[in-house]
C-alpha cells in the first residue's frame, strides 16, 4: 500500500487546480492500493475560535476545494478511461458546514450574509446538526468524494467547477464500494481527490455538505483505448452517467444521452434505451451551486442485465 | 363511495384544461370517498392496430392527458387547502410509451419521426417491455397520478402544463398511502385527475411514462384558511414540495424555498432549515418535458421530528 | 371612426386576463380605424400622494397590465392571422416606473422593499428622470404597446403573460408605422390592449417602463388562412418575429426558427436563411422578468427583397 | 510601431487557449502602437478546394479561433485594468461561414450534417452572400475582434469560451474607434487576439460569422489598481459591459448588474440606475453558441453625462 500525506503547505495554483501543468507527487501503478489524505473544504482552516466570518474578515488566503495530487498513474493515456475503487473513506469526528456570502441556490431570497459556521459532530456514524433553538437533528454519515478527477486534456480548471474531468461533481455515489471511471487527458492522467463529504443533500443548495477532512483508500485500473466523454459510476446495483452544464436541464440531457450511449453496450438499441430510460430511469440532481450543475442518470443493473 | 365513470365524450375544451369556467360534474363533502375512472394520457385511442404513427396521420383529434372532472369539494374556498389521500389506484393490464415527433428532452439529438409505440404487458405488478432487439426487460409497476389538480384562480391552463394548481406535474410520489395538498382557488376547488402511469423514469426523457387508464380511490379534506403556494405531498417517511418552472434550477430552488417554508412549521429557522436540506434533502426530478419542468423537494420525517 | 373607452370599472376576470370566455364589447369590420383608450399598467391607480408602497399596503386590489377589450374583429377565424397597424399612440403628460417587492430582474442582488415609485414629467417627446441627488437625466419618448394580443385557442393567460396570442411582449417594436401579426386562436380574435410604454429599456429589468395611460389608433386585416404560430412585426425597414419561452436563448431559438421560416417565403432555403441569419440578423431582448421572457429577431429588408 | 506576424504554426496549447503558463512573444509598453496579423477562426486552413466537410473528414488538427499573442504589456498587474484601443482592422477580401455538425443554436431543429461551407466575396465593404438558389444577397462589412482577451488568474481557457478575461465573445462593439478594458489576472496581462469578424449577426446562431484573417492595430493603456470583474467597452456614444454565462437571462443579469456599478462612477445611485436602465438601456445578445453566451448591456453617454 502506498501512503500519500496531505500536503504541507497549500498553494491555489498547485491544489485548486486541476491542469496539465501541475507536476505529480505521486507515481502509482494500476492495481497498487494507495492511500489519501484529504483537506475538507476549507482547507481544514476552520475551527471553533476562528469561524468562516472570522476567516473571511481577516484577509487569509481561503482555499475552496483543496486537493490532494497529482497521482501519476503508469500507462494512462488519452484515450484511455481512468476506473477508480473506492475503497474505504474514513472521516474525522466532527464535520463543518456554513452560509457563505453570496453563494448558494437561494442566495437573494434569503440573508447569506455575514457566513453562519455550523460544527456537527459525527459520532458512530451519526452526524449531529445542533439548531439555533437547541434541537439535535441527526441523520446518517454517508462519506463520499466531492471533489476527484483527473487533468482535462487542455484547459486548467479550478477545483470549485465541475467537467467532463470530473472535479467538483459533488456526486453522493462517489461512495466506498463503488467504481469511478474518468476519461484520461493527459499522459499519467494527473488524478486528484478531495473535499470529502460525510453527508450532502441532492442540490447541496446552501454550498456546503458536512465538510471533513479524511483518509481514502483507492485502487487504479486503466481501460485501455476505452474512451469516454463524462464521468461514470458503477454500483452493484446501478450504473450511472455524470454531467456538469448550465441549465440543470442541460446537465440532464446530457446525463441521459450517456446514458443511452452506455445502454448501447447492453446490446439495447437508442430507441428502446431512450423508452426504457423514461419509464424506469432514476436521476440524481448532484448539485445546483457550483459553476457548472450536476445531474446524475442512473438505471437499475437488474433491469437491463 | 360516490362512483364517477369516464366522461363518455372527450373534448379540448372540458377534458384537457384545468378552468374556473368549467361545471362541476360531481359534488362531494370532505371524507366521503369516491372511485373515479380515467383515461390513459392518449384518451385510450390506440390499439396495437391503431398506434401513435396512425393516430397521427388519421387526422382524428388528439387527447393531450384528458382528465375526468371537475369534481366540486363542498365547503372548499380559496384561501383553503384541499387534502387528497390517494386511498388505491387500479390499473388495466397493458401499458403505453411512445416516441412523439418533435417531443421529449433529447428531440434533436436522437430522431423522434415517425412515431413509435410500445405497447407493454403489465401482470402480476410486473411490466414487461420488448425491445427491438425482442429481448424482454421487466421492472416493478408503481402506480402514480400524472394528472391532477384544481382550478386556478384567474387563468385556465392545459392538461399539458403543470404549475401552483397542480396538473401535469408526472410526480411518482403522488401514489397510494400519501396525501397531497392543492391549493384552493376557486369555490369547491374544481378538482380534476387522469394521465394515471404504472411507472415512469425521473425526467419522464421520452415524453411518456407507462400510460394506463385506471380507476382511483380518494377521500378529500379542506384545511380552511391554511393557505399554501405550491403543492405538497406527505407520505410516511417524508414531506415532499412540488415546483413546476423554467429553466430546472428555478424549479429545484423553488421547491426548496417550499419545503424551508414548510420546516418553519416544525419549528425549524430559516437557515437551519437551509443548511439543514443541503445536508440531508432529497429531491427529484419529476419531468423535463412538458411546458414547465417539475421537481419534488423532500425530508425525511425522522431528521425534523 | 370608431373610438373604445376605457372600462369604466376594472376586474380580474374581465382585464387581466386573455381569454375565450370574455364577451367582446366591441365589433369591428377590417379596415375601419379604431380609437382605443388603455389604463396604465397600474390600472391608473397611482399619484403622487398614492404611490406603489401605499397601494400594496393599502389592501386594495392591484390591478396588472389591464387591458381594454375584447374587440371582436369580423370575419377572423381560427386559422387566420390578424394584422394590426398601429396609426398612432398619443400618451399623457407623466410617466410612472417602480422597483416592486420581489420583481425584477435583480431581485436578490439589490433591495426590492420596500417599493420604490418614480413620477417622470414626459413633455414635447423628452422624458425626465429625477435621480435621487436631484440630476434630472433626459431621453426620448418613444411610445409602444406593452401589451396586445388575442384570445389563446384554448387557455386563458393572464395580462402579465407574453405567449404565442402576443400578451405582455414589452416589445418596443409595436409601435406606430408599424404593422404586428397575430395567430387568430378563436373566431372573432377577441384583440385586447394596454399597458403603453412611453419607453422602455431592453430587458426591462426592474419590471416596468415609462408607464402610461394613452389613446391608442389602429386597424384591422385579416389574412384569411394564412397561419403562423408566433407573432410577427413588420417595419418599413425590418421584418422580425417575437417569441416568449424560459430560458431567454429558447426564446431566441424560436425567434430565430420562425423568422427562417418567414424567409423561406422570400425563397431563400432553411440552410442559407441559418447562415444569412448568423451573418447579418439583429434581435432584441424585450423583457426578462415576465412569467416568459421574449426575444424579437430581426432581418433588414433591404438585405433580402 | 511594433509589428507581429502570424505564428508560423499553430499549436493548441499554445494558440488555442488563454492560459498564464504560456511565454509571452512580444514585449509591449503602454503607449506604443502594435500591429497585430490574426488567422481566421479555421486557422485559415479553408479554400474552395479543402472545405470543412473536408476538414473534418481528412484526420488534420482543427483549431478553433487561433489567437496571436500573447502579448506581455510591461507594467501590468493583477488588480490593474488594461486598456485597449482599437485603432484599426484590415480584413482579407473573402469571409467564411460554415454549419458545423452538432453546432449551433437551432442544432437539432435543423440538420448540420454534413458541414456546408460557404465563401463570401468582400469588395469596397459589402459582403456578397451567394445563395442556393443563386441570389446574392448583399451586406455592410464592419470589422471586429471575435476573440480579445488576457490571461485569467489562474485557470487556462479555451479559446471557444467567453468569460471574465475576454475571450471568445463574439461582440461587434469590439471595433474600429472604440476601447476595451479588461481586468488583468496576470503580470503583463498576456493579451491576446484572433478571429476577426467581418460581419456578425446577433446571437451568431450556426455558430460562424463572417470569418476572415486580419490585420489589427492597437494602443495599450494600463489603469492602475482600477479594478473591474467583467470585460468594459466604451465608444463615443455608450458605455457597455460584457458578461457570458449560462443561462443568457444570467448573462443579461450579470451584465446589468456591472452597468449599475459602473453608473456609480456617474454619481447615479444603485436604485436610480436600476430603474433608468429598466427605461432607457439597451442590450445586445452577442452570442448564443459558445460554452457560456454572452451579452453586451449598453447605455447612451448623453443620457448620463
Amino acid at each position: 500500500m502506498i501512503y500519500l500525506p496531505k500536503p504541507e503547505r497549500l498553494s491555489h495554483s498547485a491544489n485548486c487546480i486541476f491542469s496539465p501543468h501541475n507536476l505529480p507527487i505521486l507515481r502509482v501503478r494500476p492495481g497498487e492500493i494507495v492511500q489519501v489524505e484529504t483537506y475538507d473544504a476549507f482547507g481544514d482552516q476552520l475551527t471553533p475560535d476562528f469561524d468562516l466570518k472570522k476567516l473571511l474578515e481577516s484577509g487569509k488566503e481561503v482555499y475552496d476545494n483543496p486537493v490532494t495530487g497529482p497521482i501519476y498513474i503508469e500507462g494512462a493515456e488519452p484515450g484511455d478511461t481512468l476506473a477508480v475503487d473506492i475503497i474505504d473513506i474514513k472521516i474525522r469526528e466532527f464535520g463543518l458546514a456554513a452560509i457563505s456570502p453570496g453563494v448558494g441556490a437561494l442566495d437573494g431570497w434569503l440573508s447569506t450574509s455575514p457566513a453562519v459556521t455550523k460544527f456537527l459532530k459525527i459520532e458512530n456514524g451519526t452526524i449531529h446538526y445542533r439548531t439555533d433553538s437547541a434541537k439535535d437533528l441527526t441523520f446518517p454519515a454517508k462519506p463520499f468524494l466531492g471533489v476527484v478527477g483527473v487533468s482535462p486534456p487542455l484547459e486548467s480548471i479550478s477545483t470549485v467547477t465541475p467537467f467532463q474531468h470530473g472535479g467538483n461533481m459533488d456526486v453522493a455515489d462517489v461512495c466506498p464500494g463503488n467504481r469511478l471511471f474518468l476519461p484520461v487527458g493527459v499522459k499519467g492522467g494527473l488524478f486528484c481527490v478531495g473535499d470529502v463529504h460525510a453527508s450532502q443533500g441532492d442540490g447541496e443548495i446552501c454550498g456546503n455538505a458536512v465538510e471533513v477532512s479524511a483518509q481514502v483508500t483507492f485502487k487504479f485500473d486503466i481501460l485501455k483505448n476505452k474512451t469516454i466523454r463524462w464521468p461514470r459510476i458503477e454500483s452493484n446495483d446501478e450504473i450511472m452517467t455524470v454531467c456538469s452544464s448550465k441549465p440543470l436541464e442541460d446537465a440532464a440531457r446530457c446525463a441521459f444521452r450517456e446514458l443511452i450511449r452506455w445502454l448501447d453496450e447492453y446490446g439495447i438499441s437508442t430507441n428502446d434505451a431512450y423508452i426504457l430510460l423514461s419509464l424506469a430511469a432514476r436521476a440524481r440532481i448532484a448539485q445546483i451551486v457550483d459553476p457548472l450543475y450536476t445531474v446524475v442518470a442512473k438505471i437499475a443493473k437488474e433491469i437491463i442485465a
